[in-house]
């Protein structure tokens, strides 16, 4: 997977969010340069976009929402249900749970798992907690294709193995700790911690320059 | 600021942080490929790094702990304290409250804020909450240099105005919404929800390659 399509493919989600909420109000044409700005690119960008989906628009009306909406869709099979287990049941891993319940229809976090017995067969936001030792058989009955990891850093990668032996495609990491996956796995990285320092230290920086 | 000193600071927070850690074990020396291993990236990325700084090893023996802390720790000013808000006191922004609390000692959260009148005048892990009325002069009288939004998306963009005009000159935005700041303001956006959708679509993308 090539970083370009990374980029892409996260721009079309957020076309797609913005088109939809604007299908929902009933209007019918977009123009570039609204969706470049909720996005936060130029809109010759939008447009190139748009143009690799044989998208047209005209420089009155814009793009028509209903057929952007169709296409951008089915490229990005927004209608296929992908199933998602969360394995660490802390503050973040809860925190995911109750946020992310019911925002992605097609995004079922179907179950989540934490070491502690304690946590076990509870359930939180609607979501069952169950114990990581069934997780390898869990992912691998029901086909799961994603795995969100909120666990501290020393379990993270025996967790991630686990999950790709399980047959888990994409992980989203949220542990401080680079994991390493074989190239068939897509692999998302979130190091909050580590984006606060970063901003933390620009933002030294700029107030150290004036 | 060039992207690429956007990644080589994230770079070296990450060796610092690996280097601390070997440091307090008592270990004099670390190999650029253990370091390589730690962050994600190649030796060879590793020891360009190194030279950058001047920091010299040797292939028998790798680097030595000690100089090399202090070298990358006094450009990164790792010993100054940068005070940090955070507006939005919500299932996101407690779990970073609670989780970020302690675990680095130079960056403090020094209040939280949040609209709900109910939360206000509370402590949560340790740290105040303030209705968000009084962000702004909280902000500019105790000179806070960072901003941290874990509101709803239509307030992102307010909330972040209200930051940057009192002061603040680095903002970490989790709401999913693209918020815009002037050059003078260093932004990381950080969007769980898009990470999550897009690794859901390469996830389905592989497993339907197969």
């Amino acid at each position: 997977m090539r970083k370009s399509e990374n980029k892409a493919i996260e721009r079309l989600l957020k076309y797609l969010e913005y088109v939809k909420n604007k299908k929902a109000e009933g209007q019918n044409y977009v123009f570039s340069h609204e969706l470049a700005d909720f996005v936060g690119v130029t809109p010759a960008q939008v447009r190139q976009d748009l143009m690799d989906f044989k998208i047209e628009g005209t420089p009155q009306k814009g793009y028509p929402v209903e057929s952007f909406f169709d296409e951008v869709c089915s490229h990005l099979k927004c209608d296929s249900r992908t199933k998602i287990v969360l394995v660490g049941v802390g503050n973040l891993g809860k925190a995911i749970l109750s946020y992310f319940v019911k925002r992605k229809p097609n995004l079922e976090i179907v179950a989540a798992f934490d070491s502690d017995q304690e946590k076990s067969d509870r359930i939180y936001s609607g979501t069952k907690i169950l114990n990581v030792s069934e997780l390898y058989n869990f992912v691998k009955k029901e086909r799961v294709k994603v795995g969100i990891i909120t666990t501290p850093a020393d379990s993270a990668q025996d967790i991630a193995d686990i999950l790709i032996k399980a047959g888990i495609r994409g992980i989203v990491n949220f542990a401080p700790i680079t994991i390493k996956v074989p190239e068939s796995v897509f692999l998302e990285q979130i190091d909050i911690t580590l984006s606060i320092e970063k901003t933390a230290y620009f933002a030294e920086k700029i107030a150290g320059e004036k």
